[in-house]
Parts: C-alpha cells; sequence; structure tokens
C-alpha cells in the first residue's frame, strides 16, 4: 500500500500559513517567506524551467517536495477558487501544466467532473471524505507515495485518523505571529522522529508514527 | 559583558510546559514528558548524584543547560510559592542544595530578602523589572553567560526586548495539546538559525538574533 507522506515548512512558532490568507495571499500574509529555504535550490528552479540554482543539505527534501509522488491529496483551500460551489471557470493555482504530473485528489463538499490539465495532472475531486480520498489517490499512485499537499486543515484531519505514515517537518527561524498551525486539533496522534537534517536556515525533522 | 542564553525544550506542538501548571504540576499536565531526552543522559545523572547513563548526541546540550552559566534569571513562577506576596518558608523547588550553584535571580513584584542556600546558589529577589535583573546577573556572573531559566512569560518577555542573544530549542516529538507557548507576545523579534543537532528522541536548534 502506498504510503501518504506530507512535507510542510514551519514556521518556528508553528504556522504553516501566515494570517489572513486569501486569493492575494494564499499562504496568508507573510506566508511567502515560510519557503525562502526552497527558492534558491536548483532542484526547484530546474522544476520550473529555470537555470543555475544551490545545492545543499535541503536538495533532497525539496527533491522529495517536487517529485516522487505518484498521486497527491489536498484540501479545497489549496486548490483555491473560494468557498461554496465551484466555478468552473477555476482551474488552480498553478497555470495550464501544473507542477504535479500526476493525479491530484481535491477533497470538497461539492462535486465537479475531473479537471485534465497538461503534463499529467488530472485534478479529481473528491466528496466523500479523506479516506475515499487517500484510497483512490493509493489506487492512482502506480505504487509510489502519496503526496498530502495541505492544507493546515486537511493535513490535521489525516493526522488525527491516524492516517498519515511521515511527516517532514521543515523549521525555519521565522516568527509569523499568527496563521494556521499544523499541530491543532489532532487527538491523541502520536509521533517519532526519524531524522533530523541541518541545511540553510532551515532544520528538516522527519518524523514517522509511534 | 554576559551573554543572555536560554535552552528550553518544546513539543513540536509548540509548548514548552503542558496546561493547568500547578504545585503538583510544575510543567503542567504532560509536561515532564518533554525532558525525556534528558533524564537517561550520563551528563544529567551524574548532576544529581546518580551513576552510569548514556552518551550521545545531546551531552553537550545537556551540559549546557547543567553547568557553564555563572548566574541564572527566572521568573517568579519557575521560583514557585504562588503569586503574591511571599510566604518566607517557600525556598523553591529544589530542596537544600539547588542545582544552580550560583547566583539567581528571581523576577516578582514582591521584595524579599536574599536567600542563602547550600553549595553557592544564593537567590535574589529582583523587583525592578527584566532589564535590572539582566544588569545584577551580568554583573554576577563573573564573565560567563546568565542562563534565563524561564517560565515562557519571562522568555517572551527577553526576546521582545530584544535581549536575548542565543536560544537552544530542543524540539521532541511530542504533541501535549495545550499549555504555555514560548514563542508568541514576542513582537518584532528576529532570529537565525546558528545550527541543529540531530540526537535520539529530540532535535536541538540554536539561534541567535538576527
Amino acid at each position: 500500500m502506498s504510503k501518504l507522506k506530507l512535507n510542510i515548512t514551519m514556521s518556528v512558532d508553528g504556522f504553516v500559513a501566515g494570517p489572513d490568507q486569501s486569493l492575494e495571499h494564499p499562504l496568508g500574509v507573510g506566508g511567502e517567506r515560510l519557503h525562502g529555504w526552497l527558492y534558491p535550490l536548483k532542484a526547484f528552479r530546474g522544476g520550473h524551467g529555470e537555470e543555475g540554482g544551490e545545492v545543499n543539505a535541503s536538495t533532497p527534501f525539496a527533491e522529495d517536495i517536487l517529485g516522487g509522488a505518484g498521486a497527491t491529496v489536498m484540501g479545497r483551500n489549496m486548490f483555491g477558487g473560494g468557498p461554496g460551489p465551484w466555478d468552473e471557470s477555476w482551474k488552480g493555482w498553478w497555470g495550464d501544466d501544473p507542477p504535479f504530473h500526476h493525479p491530484v485528489f481535491v477533497l470538497t463538499n461539492h462535486a465537479r467532473a475531473p479537471l485534465e490539465m497538461q503534463g499529467g495532472t488530472t485534478f479529481h475531486f473528491v466528496t466523500d471524505g479523506i479516506e475515499s480520498a487517500l484510497e483512490q489517490a493509493q489506487a492512482a499512485a502506480g505504487g509510489k507515495v502519496v503526496s498530502l499537499g495541505g492544507g493546515a486543515s486537511v493535513a490535521q484531519q489525516y493526522l488525527a485518523a491516524g492516517l498519515l505514515d511521515e511527516i517532514v517537518v521543515s523549521v525555519v527561524p521565522i516568527l509569523l505571529g499568527g496563521g494556521a498551525r499544523l499541530f491543532e486539533n489532532v487527538g491523541e496522534a502520536k509521533l517519532e522522529q526519524v531524522e533530523s537534517v541541518e541545511a540553510p536556515g532551515v532544520t528538516h525533522i522527519r518524523y514517522g508514527r509511534a
């Protein structure tokens, strides 16, 4: 069975997105600062068609985020388009050729036909809950891992349900002062530390289920 | 000038003490689990007159907590004895021979004469604020660092005031679900990551002032 993995960047004060998330600020105000460790990397720049960039201890974690998964599960807010019934002109934040290149299962209360994009990404809209989305993603992943894309609320639900096999928390020395927390409403979830890796401006900590 | 350093253990959900702190639970309910990485260490056991114990990547951090400082600053709650005017029969949590072995400056609103204990620990009660306590501690530290003992509220005040030179956050894979957070009410404090070290069941991240 494909494992469900979450890679997420967290400020040292515990936020995975800043306050006041909106169309203009999908990661909340200041939230884009979270990923400052990622943008200079060759692994990130190459994935976005840019040349050059750094190779450092964060590289394997960037590669893990940007590739390797066979399917992704994400929440409605991460796909975007606002709450409520779909405006079908909204096709996500990522343009015509989204960076997933595999099936993406979007959790929503509102049914919508699958949306096939360029480059191998198809968005499937799942209305019957997190377990169903995970099962569909596992069936589609071709033996690779399933990536949990976020946001915080969906990650909390999978964590509380004991369905998350691995979390890589990339802790950055930033204080956001408010926003969305990953680790709340997670019930009796238990973690064990698998490894931690120092990299420039970030510490990557890999947790498994205890 | 002696630097002011804080060593603190934080759950991955951001708490440095559990909920409902009391005389019976000075670290809050479940808070004693935070320091599970420390107790098995030879450096800790030896400091408490016990033999044996482990030596691992946490050892330098334990040694840093248990020795090396020339003075300590702490808040009233960490010294204990409840709020309000002093019951002078209360002499702290640590018995006749407290583990500090140097001058300790306790922040309080209620004056009290210095309290000399065995083994070189003298508690001084400071009623004129955090800057005064730091200055007195620096004067008493004999060129060594000043340790900020906590708790969370005092640490927040020093952090917000830009008076904290270094923080070692020991992140443990525990979810406390509630309690006292270190990183809130800290204003515009800015940190930089100096190093991070993987150790069994804990990741030690050293931050400096950015």
